[in-house]
């Protein structure tokens, strides 16, 4: 299923496209969503960002050869941190450059939407307790992030975490495409293959430490070639059998 | 006002303590709250946490002897990082220390609770954003904190984060004692006025870069004399003019 979350002429609901169309789903998408009997058109909805999470887990230096452009290696421990949920965006909401950094990078991933809540869950049972997978993009204050050593301030700005376009249930996470693009010119382009510490050790490793929530959103870091962001641009993020996440970039 | 969330007979809720008596609260604390008319004896009801934030946004080296301790020195710009939601847990429910840490340290701490919407609020009108002030023990695994620089693992395990017993609305933040015991036995000793980067001035900073919402917590940094928890212990941090948050600690 592609599940989203979407603006109709009446409000706000969750929703699951099919083809053209959007069919309303009642209260939330976990388990076996209830349908209201409502649909529109996919072209007469704006789509938002698919969940609201309750908390945002990423994880850094997740793929060899962006831990190698920063000099580095994959941590054997996943390195983990945190974005605020105030950060996350829909697609084609604005990116906005804060005033206070030098240097805004783009940075492409997939993301892991969890369905069910679980704590101290093994990789063998990780599964079950995802949703699906959508895109994210873990815009960082390259600058800040360099000075503080923590990451909280560098990727924690209100917009700095574009989420979308819709979760899809259904795709095998463990050999994608993922191809980021500003504006039409291709920045990064990897395959989740190449990722460290995979979706299922992740949620075992998180789930170890903190309970996860339904809705809760892990990302599973970035590959090589990040870069910075410009006012006037569009970021994409295309991750294969999922779609495409773009949004402009403003100043802020 | 003293605000708490209270676990009565016949449910849970909001409550303002007025001496030995619990009121209810109608749906939320914040702005003006509405009471329900129910009453009980602060005896008869269990303290829960007194918020539940959408985020707990924590200061490190905010007293410059804490940062002595560690060989550092108090960072001109405050030093943000995050704790999950999730490690909330209220006076008297145990703190369970993780099988995969060798020390668990408590940090005791002022915690300010936003009762607005804010964001880019100058530290001059950062009081009105205030809904009050409570106690935190910015509970850390010291070795996980020292073997991955970023904190979010080491400080973000459930039931890392005490917070209580109550809400104070009137308290002044500026120069308070505060004071944890393991046992009975004094361990740390401060006064609010050594917090370096002082509550206003946190405040403008963290909404500087991120949306503050009603009920979000951040916590102000913990004084010198930290040290670790062992099973059994009981820990206690009093801040003058607020109350004591006490804690049982249990092998995890």
């Amino acid at each position: 299923m592609r599940l989203a979350r979407i603006a109709h002429p009446a409000g706000v609901a969750f929703a699951s496209i099919e083809g053209d169309e959007v069919l309303e789903i009642a209260d939330h998408p976990f388990g076996d969503p209830n349908f209201t009997g409502k649909r529109w058109p996919l072209a007469d909805v704006r789509l938002l960002a698919p969940i609201l999470p309750t908390k945002i887990i990423a994880v850094g230096k997740n793929y060899a050869a962006h831990a190698a452009e920063f000099g580095s290696e994959v941590p054997e421990t996943p390195l983990i941190f945190m974005k605020p949920n105030t950060s996350v965006i829909g697609p084609d909401v604005p990116i906005k450059l804060p005033a206070s950094s030098e240097r805004v990078d783009f940075e492409g991933e997939l993301a892991v939407v969890i369905g069910q809540p679980v704590k101290n869950v093994t990789a063998a049972r990780a599964k079950a307790a995802v949703l699906g997978y959508t895109i994210a993009n873990d815009v960082t204050a390259r600058d800040q992030q360099k000075a503080d050593v923590q990451f909280t301030r560098a990727k924690g700005y209100d917009t700095f975490c574009p989420l979308g376009p819709w979760i899809e249930t259904a795709v095998d996470p463990s050999d994608l495409e993922l191809r980021t693009e500003v504006d039409g010119e291709v920045k990064q382009r990897a395959r989740t293959s190449d990722i460290v510490h995979k979706v299922n050790h992740l949620i075992e490793f998180v789930s170890g430490i903190m309970t996860l929530l339904p809705g809760d959103v892990i990302l599973t870091g970035t590959p090589e070639g990040v870069g910075p962001l410009a006012e006037g641009q569009k970021v994409s993020v295309t991750v294969e059998g999922i779609g495409t996440l773009t949004n402009p970039v403003q100043a802020g």
